[in-house]
């Protein structure tokens, strides 16, 4: 066996064997094939496709190219979710408790922002001394004992995919259905869970451009879970517009502390929602989840799990007693520029503003100032007035133009009415699609 | 300008502008670009294609990615010819002597022989002291006085296509038409010749499997030519056994005198043929142009010439004055096995049946054994009994046991008799397509 002939097999429209998937895959691991063959078969995969069996395949050797977790020392089910990634998605850090509370195990390995996308353990590690890097031994004990964890990778989690993913993304051969279900799911294969509930994100701001391709990808995602043995849902979420109104680091610890202190808004609307279908995974029935989730925000359960997690991970717990404490950067506000209403939001540029102010990271090796954010004021649909508050910036100088530019131009206004705008528009299941 | 968005914009479908192939040539030539993207594009080229405009333009600057040959101080008309490659194809060898007898001016650059098809610089060292690699002021001075003279590429023709072509033989790009088209036809406009006439081979001893994609390619590069202000034609042969009776290097300057000697085959009759419209392309219509080169080998002036280029080129004249003089290996017959029509030739067993005898390189670096090689007895069509010769090998021992293997296994002989086989096919224009 030998990569050209694989690159030829792709190219002229034939299925790759087992065998000739593996090799591929090991021979990415383990570097003995050259990034220009790599590219080229990636580059074919991308015009040719891969049938069902071939994604199966290419996540299965993907998944076991590194370590995979093992999570059957921790009794109960495990259950996971997986968010496409977007501007003030903080449904971890809230959802976690909640799930803990009710008597579900948590076992959540997060990532780092990148590009205009926020990171959950940044948000985390803005609470002093949080810690994001402890031991598996005492990862697996927290879970078993408190319910939650998040932490981040740290065992070789698919090295294939991190040798995968950065030569796509300077190939243009990211936006390929079975390559980007392989590596999100290969991911969450290795990290062991028993349930996974993915929130596959569609709109301006998100990978997906359009409902109908992210349906599409959901559905493949849903059957790999499944035939790896796990079960398996997926949402198709709007992202256009920030999800929650406080977006930066330490406004989303805020905004979390808010939501498990009973505070509803759309970002409590997608945590409720998520919560509920991933109960639903596990045998509830849909009218009690809703009731257990509410009942376990009302009484305060959820928001105690969320400090005996910050404890547990060696945060500041008295850090996240204080909201009024939590040191936010200088506001600014951004103003409405016409009468009409809200009618598009660039959630883009939101993110690319915090990035700006020191809130995320151009590259890997960045520094984050948790302090800096933006909230938002208004939604798609709200109707302004001419200098009416749209936003606030929160800043500490730097970045502050920028940001400036990029707010100011992120809002349209219009005469026009904007369609009602939903967050979840369908769920799918093995079992079919469910339309909001 | 960048390489990604090159790659995204081929990948979708869209044409490329001369700035951005220009951006790509000149990077892969400087290595600016890495071989990862350089190979993605290239897949991507081979599933969306390239325009004409993009060819043309892909052609020119690979031309002009390193040295161009000018040939303008050498008078009158430069013709010359570039053939696909095959077994026992050394039309270049017989054609550069008759053409120069006839008034027209050949500076050839040949290349070697490498897997089962051989090289007109390998056959042409088979002489003594012929230099191959003398002073580009000399080989001006030889084609000025002589008429013609045949050299290695010595100065830094398409350094592109040198970076790209290794890289599309291991990445399953090498069958694609706009790029097979670029990578000849730059070659041969970098050689600075005013009319090129192609020999493009199809069928199982060559690249081009069909008729049908033998004529597309044909007609892609005579425009390529064309627009590049050349006088084009192309032949579109058949490669289903090899071109000579004799085949290997030594082998192979001895059919070549025979031919300049007035023996007919089917190998002359290629080399009148290519003569013939290498004389139409320059005005001479077709019935002188016959004439004239009949005229040339009846009356000796072709084999002078040939006498010329090699003392000129410093090559042991005596040698080749004294056929039978020439030393080759010791001769063993393959007879048939079972009585009928010679239905198949496997040409490209016979070539490696060569190389496996020592007359043929496996790897670059091989030395070669000029002796040896075969001749064959027979051709598609012959009526054989069961014991008639087919073919006798010439061999120093080195490789026999495996050249026999290929060469007893090359023939299918059948009680079916074969479809009458042609040698030229179809000749390609500006004006046209002729069929023979």
């Amino acid at each position: 066996m030998n990569m050209y002939e694989i690159i030829q097999r792709k190219k002229i429209g034939k299925t790759l064997s087992d065998e000739q998937i593996s090799f591929f895959v090991s021979g990415v691991t383990n570097r003995t094939i050259p990034d220009y063959q790599t590219s080229a078969l990636l580059m074919a995969i991308c015009f040719q496709g891969m049938t069902k069996e071939e994604t199966f395949c290419l996540t299965r050797c993907m998944t076991h190219s590194g370590d995979v977790i093992d999570l059957s020392q921790i009794s109960g089910l495990k259950v996971d979710k997986h968010s496409t990634g977007g501007v003030g998605d903080s449904t971890s850090m809230s959802l976690a408790p909640i799930l803990a509370s009710l008597g579900l195990k948590v076992a959540k390995m997060s990532g780092r922002g990148l590009g205009f996308s926020g990171g959950t353990l940044d948000k985390l590690e803005s609470i002093p001394n949080f810690n994001v890097s402890i031991s598996e031994k005492k990862f697996f004990e927290i879970v078993e004992n408190i319910g939650c964890a998040i932490i981040g990778q740290t065992t070789d989690v698919v090295p294939a995919d991190k040798k995968l993913y950065p030569l796509r993304d300077v190939t243009a051969t990211v936006d390929c259905m079975p390559l980007i279900a392989s590596s999100i799911m290969s991911k969450k294969l290795a990290s062991g869970s028993d349930v996974i509930l993915l929130d596959v994100k569609f709109g301006s701001g998100a990978f997906m451009k359009t409902e109908k391709d992210a349906t599409l990808l959901a559905k493949l995602m849903v059957e790999i879970g499944e035939n790896a043995g796990k079960r398996m849902g997926a949402l198709i979420t709007s992202m256009e517009q920030p999800l929650g109104e406080k977006c930066g680091n330490s406004l989303e610890i805020i905004g979390t502390l808010e939501l498990l202190n009973g505070k509803t808004s759309r970002l409590s609307e997608l945590v409720t929602f998520v919560s509920k279908k991933l109960l639903t995974l596990t045998d509830v029935n849909e009218i009690d989840a809703e009731n257990a989730i509410e009942k376990s925000i009302q009484n305060g359960d959820a928001l105690q799990k969320f400090y005996e997690m910050v404890e547990a991970q060696e945060g500041d717990v008295s850090y996240v007693q204080n909201i009024k404490e939590i040191k936010i950067g200088t506001p600014i506000d951004i103003f409405a520029q016409n009468d009409g209403y809200v009618f598009e939001i660039d959630t883009e540029k939101i993110g690319n503003s915090i990035v700006n102010l020191g809130g995320g990271r151009e590259k890997k090796e960045d520094d984050i100032d948790f302090s800096v954010g933006v909230e938002m004021k208004c939604e798609i649909g709200t109707l302004v007035k001419k200098g009416d508050l749209l936003m606030t910036i929160f800043h500490n100088e730097k970045g502050l133009k920028n940001a400036l530019d990029l707010c100011e131009t992120a809002f349209k206004i219009t005469e026009e009415k904007p369609p009602i705008h939903k967050i979840v528009h369908c769920y799918v299941t093995k079992n079919g699609i469910e339309k909001y």
